[in-house]
Formats: C-alpha cells, structure tokens, sequence
C-alpha cells in the first residue's frame, strides 16, 4: 500500500457558478479518486476544516459527503472522519438509476418492509411465520447424501448442457408431468436456474414494454420487480374462492400483448385453489379474448386433501398455456432448478437467450435432480412432506380457530404452504410488524402481495413447526389485542 | 384433441391494397391461430389449392409458408403438406427482433460459423481442436465421487442463499485469491453463474448504452454478443508478443465511461501472457485516463513454465480493476460457478441485481467447490492437470514444427488452452473450415475472435489428446496443401 499523508485541496467550489456548491464538491471528490490521486484510505480533512476551507456552510458540506456515501466513493466511522472507501468503478454505479433503484418498486413502504423482511431473516432466534420456504429441518439428510453419492458415481463429465438443458432431465420432467396431465417431449422442456429465470426470459423475450401482465390480486408476482423493470405494467384481478374472477378483466383493459399470470393451484399468497369449472371457464375466455396464460405451477404438487387439479396447460389445446415448474418449493430452492414447458419454437427462443445469460444452469443440479426422479426418491419423499405439511396446515387453522376467531378472517387452504389472514378491524400493519418483530415474530404483511394498501398477512406454515407456529400466534393475538 | 376436419376459407386478399399480399396471407393465418380456431395439428390446404383459392401465384404463398415457418406458426413435413406446428404465445415472438436476432453480431458469416460450430460439436466422431474445454476424458471420476459423498455427509439444508453467495465459498476463493496475489474479503467477491454472468451483470448495472469496451485484438470476448446486445461498442487494439498495445488506445478514443476487458494472462485465443513491465505500464496508463479494467482470470492459474503471473487486480491500488475467476476451465463448466472481486458497494450492486435474475447460482454447486477447494483436492487436481496440458502443449508445438512449418506461424504459449496459427498464405478459412469438416476435422476460424477478416485458427491442445491432435494436423496440413 501506498503511504498515505495529510491530503492538500487547492481547489475552491465557484460560488456564483450555475451548478450547486455542493454538486461541485461531489464531483471534485470523484474526479480526485477517479484520477486515482487519491485512493482507498485515503482520509478527507473534518468537515468542520472542508467547511472551512470552501468557505462554504457545514450543511453543504453534509449535503456533498451524504451523496457521496451513497455511492460508495467516501465512507465515515464514527469518530474515524471520512475517509475514501471506494474507487473508479464505483463512479460507473449509475447515479441517477442507482438512487431510482433503490427506490423502485410501488411503494416506498413495500420495499423498506421487503428489505427488512430480508435482513431479519438472518437472524436466527426469529420466529419466521411468513416465510415461502419449506422448513430447514424437514431437509432429509440421507435422501440427499444417498443421491448425491450415486450421482458421484455415474458422473463422467461435467461439461457444458445443450440450449434447452440436460436430455436425461427433461425426459425424467416429461414423465413427472404426466401426473399432472402435461403431455411434453422433453424438446418442449426448458431448464432454467428457477422459476425467476424463466419470468425473467419470457419478459426479456417474449413480452413487450407497455403490455399488461394481468394476474390474482393478491399475487407473489407483485413482490417481485421482474416485469415492471422490464416495461410491463402489473394489473390485479380480483378472486373469490374459486379463483381469479376473470370476467372482471373485459372492461376495455384487454389490449394486445398482454398476458396473464396465474397460479391456479395452492395460490402463493392466498392458498386458493381454483376450481375446475373456473378454470374451463377462464380457458375460454383467454382463447376467446387471445390472451395467453402463464401458468405458474410452483404448488401443483401439494395437494392434501388427496384431489389433484387439472392443469391449465393440460387443457390447453391451442398453445395458450406456458406453464412453469420448479423444484424449489419441493426439493430445494438450493438446487435452482426450473422447467418451461411450452412449443418448441418457444422453447428454444427463450433457450437460446439463456444461453447468452449464463451458459445454462447448473450441470450438477440438473444430475441430481434427475436421480432424485428416476430413482423413486422424489415421490417418496414427496408423499412424506405431504403428510407434514398436512398435519402443519390443520395445527395451524385450529390455531387460528382458537386465538383469532374474533379478530380475523382466512381462508382454508387445500395444500400449498399459505394462509391469508384478513383482520377485521383496520389494523396499522407497520405497527403490528413492528410490534411483532420485538417479539421475535416475523411477519409478511399483505402489502407487499397486493395491489392496494390492506389489512391481511400471509401465514406460512412451511417453515416453522406446530409448536412455533402455535406460541407465535398466540402472542401475536396478544400483540394485536394490546394495539387495537 | 378435437377433432379435425378440413379448414373452409372463406377470406380473400386484398389484390390493390397497401399491405404486400403474402403479408396478408401471413397476417390471416397468424389471427386464425391467435383466435384459437386453427389449432396445433389442423392442417392447411396445399400450395397449389391456396394459390387458387387466393388467385395468387405459387410464389406468394411460398413466400407467405417461408415467413409462417420461419416463426414456428408452420411447419410442413415432406409429403404430409403444412400443417399448424404452434400457436398464441408464438405470435409473441418478436417478428422484427426474432429476425434481427438470428442475424445479430458483426458479420453473418460468424454467426453462421459459430452456428456450424455448435451444431458440429454434438456430433461425436468429430475431431475438435479449436474447443475451450477440458478433455472430458481428464475428468476425475474418484474426485468427484470423494467430494460430493463429502458433501452429502454434510450438506443440512439446500435453502435460498445471501445475495453476494455462499459465506463459507466466499472464504474458501478469498484464501484461494492469495496464490495470485489477491487480497479480497469475502465481502468483496460475488459468487455468479459462470463468467458470463458476471459480464452480463457488469454491462446491465455499470457500463451506459454508447460506451466503448476495448479489449485485445482478438479477443474471445469479440465472439459473445453480450456487450453488443447491451448498447456498447467493442474496440479491439492490437497485441505483441508482450500483450496489449495500449499506447494505440490513445488516439482520442479513450471516452468517458470506456472500459477495458482483457485476459492478461494465456489470453483467449492467442495464448498470449502480458509481460510484467507491460502489466505496469498498462496499469499506470489506465489510471492516467481513467479507463477501468476488466481483468478476465480464466487461464490465471493454468501456467506451464513455473511462473505465477502478477494479476493486474494484485497491483491494483485505485480500485481501477474488477476482477473475474471461474472455476469452468479449470475444474468443470457444469458448475456454472464464477466470482467477481471489486470493492463493496460494487458487488452488492451486482448481487442486487443477480438476485432479480435468478436468486442466486446453485447452492449444490457452490458447496461443491467450497469442499474441493477447503479439502486440497482442487490444488493436487489442478498440479495433475497442469503437468497433462503442459505434455499435450509440448506435443501440439512438436505437431505443428513438423507438418506446418511452411504453411504458418503460431505462438508458443505459457499456458492456458490455445495456439494462435496464421497461415502465411491468404488461404479461404470458410473454405479450409468445409474441406476439414468432410475429414470429421472441427476448426475454430480466426474470425470468430478478431475484429477484421484473418487468415488465422484457434488451436486448442486441452479438448484432444496428444494422438488426436497430431493426426488431425497431419491431415489439416494436406488438406491445405491441396487447397493451395
């Protein structure tokens, strides 16, 4: 490393100039570290002294050192001053679009609670009753360790996949969906790193800025900025309990190129199943009014009460349907492993982009997920999770029954990990989640799912066990007692 | 399925309107699938029955069955007439784009040649030495079997990770970094899917629309459409013996927001490795213009003659230089595992924007590595597999002494994968390509990777072996020698 010695500044801001004082200052420090006079380390004077020296007020020199902390070019330790913590890259962080990015999404408030959400759940002792992961704990260590060694032993290479993925797992998904009624060669397969990427490659690919992206109010995909980053306006249609009330989607709205994004089956965030005669019903009128379907069948295989829905995509006869699979919300989120199923046309546009991303998904991931389902140990471990979260799902409605039966409202799921909770009285839900986080209790408040402000949660009874589930409801009804 | 019966046709063109005719014929049939009523499988009318009923000529309607086909609307088998082969979501594929993407990249010939190449690729009795892989056959069957039981015994869960990767590979490539001379905390290295990934993180969230990334000439980076796709421009600047002649950079080229992208060391295509003074000199010149660096590792650890090159990120002082390693031309590109050092805020800028793409790269392929790297199997794999390439390098620059001595020039590089032959006479590399492939010989042209048309080949030692390689030159050599 260099030496560092006390920093000289000849330079004097223009006070008379067109661009503010405290504009000039932040760029000068950019150009002094971009020119790499000075570099990482390399300590400003005090404030007080740059106040001084520019012959400016303290609060313009505030103003210039909060702007440039934000960039990350100078950083401050309390008591240490300000000193340069970065360097001529950060210059490319784009400003204006980094500020933008920052704030993007609907609501300021969403993305502060998402943000929260997301550094809480780091925390070990918190108790996470939203959480859309399956429980750590119900991870079956010898399913995986027995997998992962037969894997090990029919390895021969790990080179780079053709387009669309590995052959052998998409003629194992070929055959997987055929219980849920798909009839797919594996060249209408797709392997994607998740079902992100797969919404990823259709907005980059197939939708165009502008078009609407109408789906269930509430929705998972209004958590995500996947679409709007694109282009795409997000539009909420309205459910009662046999889903998306589709018919509400025919006032005039319906323009070319959209689409629709459902997911029909254990609905994240509602559990609502759609029933069979909506589903006919909404395949006639997306054929009728040429709106095709994305088909998000993260849940389909977790059913409980023994019935299995008909896909959309099984009843899809005019291309209509492109539906997703994934193994996170089953196997591992870990694994990165998602499906598209659509035309081969489709397929191998979207394949091709992939390509250009990131070279296909991982080769590792995908034997091994193949092994777990040509082996059998998918579907017995399926069918043990099935029987847990069944049992976790009737704990949790009996809970509810117990401590919220005065305070809220909420649906009975057939499968899936949700509940949606709606209280009745209006309820601040910042101060509940607030109040709950002191707890311990984290909550996913209905917000961040929905198209306008509400007074819902989403309850999961995925991640937690019974036992946790029940104290955290228990004390959230007491939380909520004390505040109304 | 629905049954299918004949199609009526009652529509005609519009023989004087403004649209070309075949458009509109393309323009029906595209509404007759989007509306549902021609479905997957319905079959039209034959050529001759359409250009009656249209009164058209035959032409018009191959024209308008050319452009249907083209976008996966029909497809016709020989004999069985057209028939409807997609559908709505078809419809969505961007016509003008979809067109522009196929012909995307600098010339049409690469991108046939790249085409060929990929397609040939799959086809085993091939021959490949131009290929950027590893020898599948050096694949260590018992290594990886040892490593993933290891990591099987361990593994206790497989959920979402933290935005920049796994904490424990962060540490493991951080202490890893330190035999090039790298002092990174894990909070400096971003875990991506594959080198290519992290180029297409930079250019979405650092580099703007119109600015130029220089790189050498050639450069593999001139064979991706990653920076091109995103709005820039790519500059190649000549090489020597020692690296890039970046003084030719200076010609007022050198604009705001440009940046640099090399391989500094076993470059890609040429072998070359920039010498220690051109490494300085190169250094102290781009933070004169504060022009950032790319500093591509691929090859940073695959050095045959004892010498351990200094990275340029090693000598970096100003943050001038983002760093990228892989683990795909060294241990596996089914790994797709990559990493990206830089300062804090840019990789968490990255990260952020990583996690919207597809919320991170494979955990089992993160533990993977982290177990080959911790355990010392990747160091005593890597020394084996340093000593085989170096024997197949030797033996490839013996090979070529011997059959092309009269035909061309080449390098002789340090390390890494590849030769750099340039044959001394004008010889017609799409010709050359054409009469190799009939001898079941695959070449990767010149042109792919340089910024003008060349008379030069990609050699690469790391995919054949020693036998493979000196038969397939012999056989290049005589091919050429009747092409002269």
């Amino acid at each position: 490393m260099q030496k560092i010695s006390p920093i000289q500044i000849e330079w004097r801001p223009e006070k008379n100039g067109h661009t503010p004082v405290y504009k000039q200052i932040v760029q000068f420090v950019c150009d002094k570290v971009a020119a790499g006079e000075w570099t990482v380390g390399t300590k400003l004077p005090s404030q007080r002294a740059l106040a001084e020296l520019f012959e400016v007020n303290r609060s313009t020199i505030t103003t210039a050192i909060d702007e440039l902390t934000s960039y990350g070019i100078v950083s401050g330790r309390h008591g240490a001053g300000t000193q340069i913590s970065s360097n001529t890259w950060s210059l490319f962080l784009p400003k204006s679009n980094w500020n933008e990015y920052l704030k993007s999404g609907s609501f300021q408030e969403n993305n502060v609670m998402i943000q929260a959400i997301n550094r809480l759940e780091f925390e070990p002792s918190v108790i996470r009753i939203g959480t859309g992961e399956i429980d750590p704990r119900l991870f079956s260590q010898s399913m995986w360790s027995k997998t992962l060694q037969k894997v090990g032993s029919k390895l021969t290479s790990l080179g780079y996949l053709e387009n669309l993925g590995l052959l052998e797992l998409r003629q194992a998904i070929a055959k997987h969906l055929e219980d849920s009624g798909i009839r797919a060669d594996p060249e209408n397969i797709l392997i994607t790193s998740g079902s992100l990427q797969a919404l990823q490659l259709i907005a980059v690919c197939l939708l165009q800025k502008g078009s609407t992206v109408f789906t269930e109010a509430p929705s998972y995909l209004k958590s995500l900025q996947m679409f709007q980053s694109a282009g795409m306006n997000l539009k909420g249609i309205p459910m009662d309990e046999n889903g998306i009330e589709y018919w509400k989607l025919s006032s005039g709205e319906t323009v070319d190129s959209s689409v629709l994004y459902t997911i029909p089956t254990n609905q994240n965030p509602t559990g609502t199943t759609m029933s069979e005669n909506r589903r006919q019903e909404l395949m006639k009128y997306c054929i009728d009014n040429q709106l095709p379907i994305i088909e998000d069948g993260a849940y389909q295989e977790l059913s409980y009460n023994g019935v299995i829905s008909k896909t959309l995509k099984s009843m899809d006869e005019n291309g209509m349907v492109i539906y997703l699979g994934t193994a996170s919300k089953t196997l591992a989120p870990g694994l990165r492993i998602g499906w598209v199923v659509a035309s081969k046309p489709i397929v191998e546009r979207l394949g091709d982009v992939k390509m250009q991303m990131d070279y296909g998904a991982s080769s590792l991931s995908q034997w091994a997920l193949t092994e777990f389902l040509n082996s059998g140990a998918y579907d017995e471990y399926l069918s043990d999770l099935k029987i847990e979260l069944k049992n976790r799902r009737d704990n949790a409605l009996k809970s509810l029954e117990k401590y919220f039966k005065d305070l809220a409202s909420w649906n009975k799921p057939d499968g899936g990990f949700y509940i949606w909770l709606t209280f009745k009285n209006n309820i601040r839900i910042e101060q509940l989640f607030d109040a709950a986080i002191k707890e311990k209790i984290l909550l996913n408040p209905g917000d961040i799912y929905d198209f306008k402000e509400d007074h819902s949660l989403r309850l999961s009874f995925a991640y937690v066990n019974s036992d946790e589930f029940n104290r955290a409801i228990r004390e959230l009804s007491e939380i909520i007692k004390e505040l109304n």
